[in-house]
């Protein structure tokens, strides 16, 4: 099987200019078959609120009402992704963006109302591995942002990490893939108050004794938990790192895999 | 050869919800290769009025500031691109949405400043036409927006017009190309006071005549002219008209040969 590397980017790097110009080289000089996954976070926010309309929060995640999904689409699907594959065609990447209405590459389900009305927000249901496929064949670099369809013609918003792990796994029907969470730290710490303590390989049983030892806890848990369903549905490895990960310099970083 | 077909909308059909579902469905339902061209128009002078950035025109061309760059980039390759994209997706069309950045698809040259200064806005330079045809080659349907590339990591301003026939013209080497400028008349015609005076045919000759007569005027040259510099490059036949010419019913609309 050939080898394909998915890297996911967050907002940090995105909103600072020089950070994206310097990711995007790394990313560039990246070997074989690759697929960019960004988010687009704050960006959103700072235009909605220029719009004049509230970014509503609950529990830290993001309410998507019908004007929250249009500034999305605008932000994340046309300003943060259109600029991104400007310049990585500057360097020599034959890049495409997508949203996952594009060639129906992620269909979702709006999600349903329980306690918490989320909006126009999507869970992934279907990735479509074979066109995304075609594109990669093609010698093209998909560029994704966070936006999924319904198959209805309703674009919804979701979750960066799952698209990036949700892409991993479809690809893993053809590919040897491995998934690349650049963050601001330099892998999953040992000790939170010292960045040098990474935790250089975790599996399913190291794993475990972290969390019972409560190394691992909080915001770390679902991110954690996220990689190990990739894993568990064919993804090779998941690395967490800070994007110097991507050079060969470095191996400071946490790699996870069974 | 195969045929393709390109079809150009302007800012009128976008702006109307009803009016955008109905082409859509027309568009859906041509047979064979097609490419779906859309401005954007009125919708990112509305936005950008909300940001309180002031659109500046002259001579009724828009000048495209840093600012007004951005709201273009949001509007037309995010919010209107991917929704016309999940709107075709849900009627059955494997759409594609593209700005001239991705797979390099429209190389253009930033405008030389002379008189004035258009700002971020290319002409165009060079269609990546074996690229484009990997897309339709694979089932994909591509939908431009009226956004090209430097291709040093500049986005700029185009003409959807433009973009309509230069695609034709790159497009014409490998495919029988036809390009449908739908517009809100039913086509050129004889007595402007009359909607259904349609001049059904123009080649080079009669067009030399009706500018004679004075029957073609002012800002129908620029378009016509548009449609012949297509026609002398490799582009078989030109159309125009309102929507309903995409129906078998209808032959009430202008068709332009050389």
């Amino acid at each position: 099987m050939e080898k394909l590397s998915i890297i996911k980017i967050g907002g940090n790097i995105i909103e600072d200019e020089t950070s994206l110009n310097a990711f995007l080289k790394l990313f560039s000089n990246l070997e074989g078959n690759k697929i960019l996954v960004h988010g687009g976070g704050k960006r959103a926010t700072h235009v909605a609120s220029k719009l004049g309309i509230e970014s509503k929060m609950i529990n830290g995640r993001r309410i998507t009402d019908a004007e929250t999904l249009e500034v999305i689409t605008m932000v994340y699907g046309g300003l943060v992704n259109k600029n991104i594959v400007a310049k990585l065609q500057a360097l020599q990447i034959d890049a495409i963006g997508l949203t996952g209405a594009d060639i129906n590459s992620i269909q979702s389900d709006k999600r349903p109302v329980k306690d918490i009305d989320f909006g126009f927000v999507g869970d992934v249901k279907k990735i479509a591995s074979n066109s995304i496929d075609k594109l990669i064949k093609a010698d093209f670099t998909p560029v994704f942002c966070a936006i999924t369809h319904n198959g209805n013609g309703q674009l919804l918003n979701t979750n960066a990490d799952t698209i990036a792990s949700t892409i991993g796994v479809g690809m893993s029907k053809i590919y040897d893939t491995s998934i690349y969470y650049c963050f601001e730290l330099n892998g999953v710490l040992q000790d939170f108050d010292d960045k040098n303590s990474v935790i250089k390989n975790i599996n399913s049983n190291t794993y475990k004794e972290l969390l019972e030892n409560g190394i691992i806890s909080d915001g770390m848990i679902p991110k954690l938990d996220n990689c190990f369903d990739a894993l568990n549905n064919g993804v090779q490895k998941v690395h967490i790192g800070n994007t110097s990960m991507l050079t060969k310099e470095n191996d400071n970083f946490t790699t996870i895999t069974l």
